[in-house]
């Protein structure tokens, strides 16, 4: 098992424009399953899909398990199976030894930009660029599994 | 995209005893969604688990998705994730080109022993051996998903 320790962030959309950004990666992904216990993902990206387990968040941290595994196999599973899907463009911003992965979601989505940082330890110091704003971490409505469902663009009161 | 076409039977117990076997394998499986419309099946076969997703019974036939994962990996998601575990052993039995796979399954569902024979399309003809009665290919009490769910045990009138 992997472990996933994750805090979430809103991005200031002004002050991110101004990053210079490695090229992003798109992503479409979609959820075979999603309940309070765990989550199975589907995900493309590139020329590989991945199927992904995960846990319940406890804290910042959940169990994770993930395997490649080949990207027809994965379109199709998205296309037979999964719920609404989720379509991004990843970027991977390194600040101070960290990587930063920032999502610029499209589709129902449009309009959300999130930040992510992997940690090793709940309570590992990390250095939180300008352009990041308020921690999202235990927002429910930011799970992507949650995005699938209900999508930003349907929001209330946003 | 694999496609599984393939039909279940009950077994002749006496019949069956007089069988001359090759060793069988232990499974332990378990299911971490059981849906109409599709189920994902974690398995440990010896030194191996698997990640299987199967799609609706249409006939005899469904698309099925499997990816070998570690097996630790799997213990784990059965231990964490998985409903109440199904276990067996299974005997494969060549019979005239064909291989039928033998389930005699313990705990829960101790007493049943099913056949299936997977076919390359739904109505190619097979030879039955004699230890092979009734089929339940249509009979959902049989599904390995819905054993999971109402074992054997709990069966009433059988």
């Amino acid at each position: 098992m992997a472990v996933e320790i994750e805090r979430k962030f809103l991005v200031n959309k002004v002050k991110w424009q101004e990053v210079i950004k490695p090229e992003g990666s798109y992503l479409r992904q979609g959820y075979l399953l999603t309940d309070p216990e765990k989550t199975i993902r589907v995900r493309v990206k590139k020329e590989t899909g991945y199927l992904t387990i995960k846990g319940k968040n406890e804290g910042a941290t959940r169990a994770e398990y993930e395997y490649p595994i080949p990207v027809k196999d994965a379109e199709e599973l998205l296309d037979k199976f999964a719920s609404a899907c989720i379509t991004k463009v990843r970027y991977e911003i390194p600040v101070d030894g960290k990587v930063w992965e920032v999502d610029e979601f499209s589709g129902e989505n449009a309009g959300l930009i999130l930040a992510e940082i992997e940690l090793n330890a709940e309570e590992e110091s990390f250095t939180l660029p300008d352009w990041v704003s308020e921690e999202v971490t235990h927002d429910k409505r930011y799970y992507n599994s949650q995005l699938s469902l209900l999508p930003y663009k349907d929001w209330q009161g946003k």
